[in-house]
């Protein structure tokens, strides 16, 4: 096992990045709203994006930009999606790519832009070059938790996560930040998530270890089902460190390890501040045929508006779990059923088995509650983590206003 | 266009019919939770029924009891679903059509059965015992509004409709209840659905209407999108009027007719009275590539949380609909896209329009509410109904409790 530990810091953790972020009145808060980041020397960068068909302007030019496989900046804007707004909103996020390009140095095509907020509403222009401009100026290398604070929309807290992995006697790093919270469902959410490594990673190994982390955590994140047409994770590798980490030795597999390791945390604090959310809840699936039928019923599971209001609720209305289950589309044997809520046995074999309400009821109301289901006909398991379903997450989306 | 009127009543509105409903405190309210509807002479019979790999007990019974094609009761208890209960649970579902089989006098495979409810937990079988004896003493023609009200769990209300259709000069009824109101969804959801004529038709014509009929009226239908373990929707036809319908015949399709009118009624009022629901929302898809390419749009937009909870806010948040039809997983062009809301052009070939959002917000707080999606691509078009998503939903279901 590779040695992993967790520093303090998300993107600006690594050696040679510097971050910002500043209010640019784009959010009708005040609040900040434009995020800079910026690798000193050109890095080798990645993405992964939204899968909706209908996905915004920035999604279309940073996936145009990322094809050389490398980048120098990162240039985000909360509060405006720039999504649904045409052929001006394609032109408006070219524009944010070529004023960034233009203040930090680089070419257009090096900059990898991101947009969150409300959808169909043109971005106020303007302001985004104001912000970007004092950005620039406010650039540093402890930025990143102002950085982390302008690209929240709902979210209630700032998400970031860093590690320092040993590889050949040396230190790299990986740091990262996300925001959610609504829209957040498996294949990329509403979700921004960016992260930044000072190993040297050739794009397609890069490219290749982001895949297969996000396959395990930020895909296995679900808030509402909705999965949002902005959805975005960057990853920039600058080098900085002096490490190369070669496809296929053991310096990736320990660089994979800690890039897993980022990827989980940004994950389930996307889960834990879900829109109203009042707790982390894991769907374990095991016992299954495959990774992907475990995985189909735990998203099943986590989905349903009926097991997350009982969640809310801390009602151990275990019904509702195996209805879910039992319309997932996965291969399923009612009669080989078990179910566990908060480690107490609620279900063997498909039948009931008593158990102390009061008791399982108490336990739901840990900050992390975990729900174990075993389909009793093969190997295969999966988690997925998602939150409960409270007022809350009404009132914040019926008075969340375009 | 055959002669269709709309009558007063439901099963028992056609000849030959007879219905109760009684509280046998099954329901911890205490509110009638037995109902039954009995056939004076055998009827041909068929129904649908839940698509959950996890069924209910009575599924399992009424499927195995429906394959001869006739029956003369059915027998229904709301407060618990008899879901998820093993080898005992099948056992009372069994002896629940045995005692009502020797109550009405006929076999135990003439009896439908039908549970709704909690999920879990054993049928107090002395009590369902108890209400059936009950039931049958108070079976009456005008016992139909007691048998809806004894069906639901957590609607507001009864549904009920019928009408009156003219065959070869004469005239036959076709009369139908049904009760929500969460776990709905496409294919059959937590829904229970009784009809009745006293057409005579035989049970493979009856089953490829009330298949017809269902594809374009209860399965368009989403309040959650959680699929239900226990749905069934059952039609008995009597013959009670001297009136035959024989297949592909003018009297088949004015009977089509009409029971397509009974169950688009019947729909509609489920949507209508969906869990917390302030409003009806019909989310109408043309332009698509195919019919189910339109129902599959517009089951994406029908059962998004962000969606729903917009259109309890009343606001026109349209992004959020071309958000939920681009990860719908249809074929869509966003350059194409057009939007509609309650009349009002939104957007216009995939580009926001100018619309004055003070008045369509005003429009939105109307009992009924229109979303018309263009997608451009076709000349295929559907229909499904759903509600909004309000604070109402998550305390119903927040307190619903095992």
């Amino acid at each position: 096992m590779p040695s992993i530990q967790s520093i303090p810091g998300s993107v600006c953790a690594p050696q040679g990045f510097r971050a910002a972020g500043v209010a640019a009145r784009i959010k009708p808060s005040g609040n900040p709203d434009v995020a800079l980041i910026v690798s000193e020397q050109p890095a080798a960068a990645t993405a992964v994006f939204t899968t909706n068909r209908v996905c915004a302007a920035p999604v279309i030019v940073s996936r145009e930009h990322l094809r050389a496989g490398t980048a120098r900046a990162i240039a985000v804007n909360a509060g405006n999606a720039n999504a649904c707004t045409g052929e001006q909103g394609l032109a408006d996020a070219r524009r944010m790519a070529a004023i960034t390009a233009e203040l930090v140095g680089c070419a257009p095509a090096e900059v990898v832009v991101a947009s969150t907020g409300v959808i169909g509403h043109m971005l106020p222009m303007d302001r985004v070059e104001a912000g970007l401009r004092q950005a620039v100026a406010e650039l540093s290398a402890a930025g990143d938790s102002q950085a982390a604070q302008a690209i929240m929309t709902t979210d209630t807290r700032p998400k970031e996560a860093a590690v320092e992995v040993e590889i050949d006697g040396k230190q790299i790093r990986i740091g990262g930040m996300c925001k959610g919270s609504g829209m957040i469902a498996p294949n990329m959410a509403t979700m921004l998530a960016f992260i930044t490594t000072d190993a040297e990673v050739w794009p397609e190994a890069l490219d290749a270890a982001l895949r297969a982390a996000t396959a395990r955590t930020f895909n296995c994140v679900t808030v509402d089902g909705d999965c949002s047409t902005n959805d975005t994770l960057a990853i920039l590798a600058n080098g900085a460190a002096g490490v190369r980490v070669p496809p296929a030795s053991p310096a990736y597999a320990a660089f994979s390890e800690g890039l897993l390791d980022v990827c989980t945390r940004l994950a389930k604090e996307l889960a834990r501040d879900g829109e109203g959310a009042t707790k982390l809840v894991e769907v374990h699936v095991s016992g299954a045929r495959s990774v992907s039928q475990a995985l189909q019923v735990a998203r099943s599971i986590a989905n349903s508006p009926l097991v997350k209001t009982a969640l809310f609720g801390n009602d151990p209305n275990w019904g509702r779990i195996l209805c879910a289950a039992g319309y997932s589309g996965a291969a399923l044997d009612p009669a080989r059923l078990a179910l566990t809520l908060c480690g107490a046995p609620l279900v063997r074999k498909g039948e009931p088995v008593a158990f102390d309400a009061a008791a399982v009821s108490q336990a739901m109301r840990a900050p992390e509650v975990r729900i174990d289901v075993d389909l009793g006909l093969g190997r295969s398991e999966a988690s997925v983590w998602t939150c409960d379903f409270s007022y809350d997450y009404v009132r914040i989306n019926a008075e969340y206003t375009t």
